[in-house]
């Protein structure tokens, strides 16, 4: 065991992985701590409880995955490209994924909310809170592709959840298929739900 | 305890029941037989192991589900009439799940998707053979429609995914916020999806 202070870092690293491959009710403290490499006791030093850790865990995916979003939707292409580049690289980390585990692991998210959000009110509360995030991002560049009238969608923000609805639902195919080509048509789907003009759909081959 | 042949039925409906309130892993054989209120001892009896019985509880649910589509899917109504009452009727049985439970329970299927398919693969195959089964009876309808030139969407199978993973996002919304308006917009984005014609968009608001 390293110092103090890397045992807990250790704990997230195993218990992130663990969560990925088998979920979380499924996961028990000491397994957690075996695998992470570090004395069970001292698990309860840097997580009050697995509750806690499995908050930790959330947290800091959506930390990653936030500055990747921020990085493609905020970059300088036009707004409709700066979405399908999302998409993009929402397949290309599932298949790397895949290429680490064996498996497609899917959204850690879309799990977690399938399997937890029911049981425990903080974590349904965080992954409210990240789906909302997510909502406002996608939701701000369809501002701006319906002020140039790229797209038909009036209101935005509901159109912006229809396209994380369809993303989550491809993710959750590609997932059961173990196969990311289930990502492959999640552009075409945009544009339909985006009621995106005829240029936009043609250049899509939708 | 009733006769033997009791048991293994009440098996099955608790843990359908404890299934789609906490999932699978989350389980014991124990907490099971309680539930059902049979001796522990009696459980192998029934079946093999908890991965035999899971299958059993999304066999069962298959079986009941199955039934409600061909009838809805199978009726007499003009084709996207009859898929738009098949949104309807998942709305009301998840509502009904809310009344009962207090909570949405989602779909079990998808549930089971995200939280065991890589974990086994007999329900991996059997959850893929569902929503197989899924995507071509809403195909069919959609074949019907393409011929009547209501949609323009000319693969209807790949069609059909789209509008089966539009509906599981949504479920999976509908589950995190615990609320089944996240369906409400179903049927707009089915239409958008299947690049359905302008009266018929029009006729759904969309």
């Amino acid at each position: 065991m390293g110092r103090t202070s890397d045992a807990g870092e250790k704990i997230l690293t195993a218990a992130r992985s663990l969560i990925e491959l088998r979920g979380y009710s499924a996961l028990g403290v000491a397994e957690i701590c075996k695998a992470a490499g570090v004395p069970k006791g001292s698990f309860y030093y840097f997580y009050e409880s697995k509750e806690a850790l499995a908050l930790a865990v959330i947290d800091e995916q959506w930390a990653g995955q936030r500055r990747t979003w921020t990085r493609i939707l905020g970059a300088d292409a036009e707004p409709l490209e700066r979405l399908r580049l999302l998409f993009e690289e929402t397949e290309a980390a599932q298949r790397a994924g895949q290429h680490d585990c064996g498996t497609v692991a899917g959204c850690l998210f879309g799990n977690l909310t399938l399997e937890m959000s029911n049981q425990t009110e903080a974590v349904r509360a965080r992954l409210q809170e990240i789906f909302e995030a997510q909502v406002e991002m996608v939701g701000a560049v369809l501002d701006e592709a319906a002020e140039r009238e790229e797209i038909a969608a009036a209101d935005t923000r509901a159109a912006a959840r229809a396209v994380v609805a369809q993303l989550e639902g491809r993710v959750m195919f590609a997932k059961l298929y173990n196969d990311t080509q289930w990502l492959g048509p999640l552009w075409a789907n945009c544009l339909a739900l985006l009621g995106a003009n005829a240029a936009q759909q043609a250049a899509a081959g939708a």
